[in-house]
């Protein structure tokens, strides 16, 4: 047992507070916990009231200058939002610290120079709580899956939008009074934006897609759509027709032969999807996560928990502390690293775009309430080569039907142009929802 | 880029082949899958064709002379069995070589005989792939939830029993016939006892408890009950309750204050278990495991997967090899272990007697076709304390009932106790089956 590490800690919110927790009450965990010890605190406001009681002595309001302090070895960033979070993570590397973050914005979007400067400081950062709040996934892909070909990674990675899903799949309400039901849980934020249009959901795949193929992914890139515009009728309709609709974010393989060498080709996205019922993402509810990984030799592993909230992300955050404390206690040399703990990229990774994805699809279409018109819709999806799942007619009031299509594993570009065609076709009165399918 | 790692490879059978080839194909792996190198291994026959090709000049059929080869750096046991298995990984440890072992058996029985050795020494031995076949879940017990106060875990940690019973269930098979089936497929050995006697899950929860506690505990006093006696007909029943039956292996802290310093008391147990049909484990069909773990602050996690087979145990065995060449990396003096990979045991375990288990309980009696019986098996149980959840008259010919009944959570003394007393009354003619539910 050597002396305890020192940690700085940056923010003490409801994560903050939870890491806080868990280090001042050590007992019947990890004894490792007792071999660490908060030093320092910074927090935006010294006065206001708090769940922990931390000593004043170690509070301040200046980030930096717990950064700077010699006492800190270890820089635990959970403010959260992309500056000033980026800069300090920075600032810590260049102290020759490692860094356990939380933050999944900065994560996505700076990963890779946050890695570089790690790499090269011979420090470590380590994110486990950005993806699935108290989930072990960041480390089960750097380490426990490392044996393995990745070839897909799937999940429900944001606890706001499948809180709404289940309840408007439950109860058949419609979003914008689960939004805000949501909202007064405190499930959703007072601005939702990020969580239900799933920007938050882009930001996790790009981390785990990152990590699963082994090199950097332009997280801008992320072809994503969230839920806000979906009717509880589609869900009816999916659950009529076996399905749960969830909102995933996938990323995986493309099929080619891969060059050696050659940056791997991916299919990333983030969409509102209908699962089959008996599919084990399907019974994933409430604010609950799930992370589905295939790879060669294992198949598939699910990682399945809670997605969020103080106490299961201050887990993470913690179980990252610990992961440093240990690897000290060999009293290593600065500059070398466990390169599996670390984790950093070993090729390149390309996404294609997505009219290449070869995906299922869910349509509805507003019909006119004529015979012939499933007819027409699948002679033009067949002259394009989209081949149909099932077609079914739900609805007609008046003259307006409902058809509702679910076509097989097609190449989305045809299925555009097809679609594209569809809408021009008399019968057809527009298309009035339309979401993946697997 | 050091130079590669040297592996001793005791075992060349369907797991020891999948490992080979993993190593033999590092391409689209982690890069540090590279850095290791087959160096000798260890058969039962040299003549025996494989599906791996394998220098004969590295082949022998004196596992000790691999231990003793001065380039093996790690040795890997995968032969199984107790003996001479134990005796090989306890000279590698002697030798001071690392040990990566898939061998449950020797782990419940001897892992604390293995684990002070391995500490002594200075050397790891890791056991990734002795439970839950690729799932990840020694690791993230030892690593990734070490910031937690662990409940509970519970699992379904058997791969051959959970396919016959999802067989039973779906068919409405007799076990005799699904057995046959299975032994057919190679899903259960030609003696099937280790598995449908539950005395693999029994090892297996021995594991997981010694990791989530801290604590080694006494394998051979784990009440364990497996399913070679389960009748099709209470999966029916179970399910028309809204259950599933599952060969459950539970390990779960006493929910009494403990002291400080003194044994943690637990209740650890095998047996089939009415599970509720919207639980997350109702849901792992066929071979598959699954393994929830209950902490404090996390929540519930659950980690799902493939139970076994050659390719998901070879990835198990493959993570821990790379947890090994990873921290070699690092260049540490000998002697100096990072304590989380090592996870030692740092406080006591002790197995309360069943009679002091809280569960809830089914049971089928067998009883008189006559008014009141109902009435007089519900006294028994109000007089003993055992509060009643359902009591439902199943089926009747003749003269005779059956009549299912599942208890609220009660002490399983009282219980006991209050059974002895309607298996005495006049109108029950025997007990039919019991199960345990949670």
């Amino acid at each position: 047992m050597g002396k305890r590490i020192g940690i700085g800690l940056l923010g003490l919110g409801t994560v903050g507070s939870g890491v806080a927790k868990i280090i001042q009450n050590p007992n019947g965990r990890n004894p490792l916990v007792k071999q660490v010890e908060l030093v320092r605190v910074a927090v935006r406001d010294l006065n206001r009231p708090r769940s922990v009681s931390i000593p004043t002595s170690i509070l301040t309001q200046d980030p930096q200058s717990v950064i700077d302090d010699p006492s800190v070895e270890l820089v635990v960033e959970v403010m959260g939002g992309l500056e000033p979070a980026r800069s300090l993570i920075l600032r810590a590397i260049s102290a020759g610290k490692s860094v356990v973050t939380a933050n999944k914005a900065v994560i996505a979007r700076h990963g890779e120079e946050i890695a570089t400067a790690a790499n090269s400081a011979g420090v470590y950062v380590l994110i486990e709580a950005a993806v699935g709040g108290g989930i072990p996934i960041i480390e089960p892909l750097k380490q426990s899956l490392g044996g393995n070909k990745i070839k897909k990674v799937s999940g429900i990675i944001n606890g706001t939008t499948n809180y709404i899903l289940t309840k408007m799949a439950k109860e058949g309400a419609a979003y914008i009074d689960v939004i805000k039901d949501a909202q007064n849980l405190g499930y959703a934020e007072a601005d939702p934006e990020a969580d239900v249009e799933g920007f938050d959901a882009a930001d996790k795949i790009a981390i785990l897609s990152g990590l699963a193929f082994g090199g950097p992914i332009e997280r801008d890139k992320i072809p994503t759509e969230g839920i806000s515009n979906l009717l509880s009728r589609d869900i009816d309709y999916a659950k009529e027709l076996g399905y749960e609709v969830k909102l995933l974010a996938v990323a995986e393989k493309f099929q080619t032969n891969q060059t050696e060498g050659k940056a791997i080709p991916l299919a990333v996205w983030v969409r509102p999807t209908l699962v089959p019922s008996e599919h084990p993402l399907a019974g994933v509810s409430g604010v609950n996560n799930a992370i589905l990984v295939e790879g060669d030799p294992i198949g598939e592993v699910m990682f399945y928990g809670p997605g969020a909230g103080a106490g299961p992300t201050a887990s993470a955050v913690v179980a990252d502390i610990l992961n440093i404390a240990g690897i000290s206690a060999i009293g290593n040399s600065k500059n070398k690293l466990d390169p599996l703990l670390a984790g950093s990229s070993w090729r390149n990774c390309q996404l294609e775009e997505s009219r290449k994805f070869i995906q299922k699809n869910y349509l509805r279409l507003k019909t006119q309430d004529t015979p012939g018109v499933i007819g027409k819709i699948g002679s033009v999806f067949g002259d394009h080569g989209v081949s149909i799942q099932s077609i079914v007619q739900f609805d007609s009031q008046e003259n307006d039907a409902e058809i509702v299509v679910i076509t097989h594993e097609v190449s989305q570009g045809q299925f555009v142009d097809s679609l594209e065609k569809i809408k021009g076709l008399s019968e057809v009165k527009g298309l009035a929802a339309q979401m993946a399918c697997i």
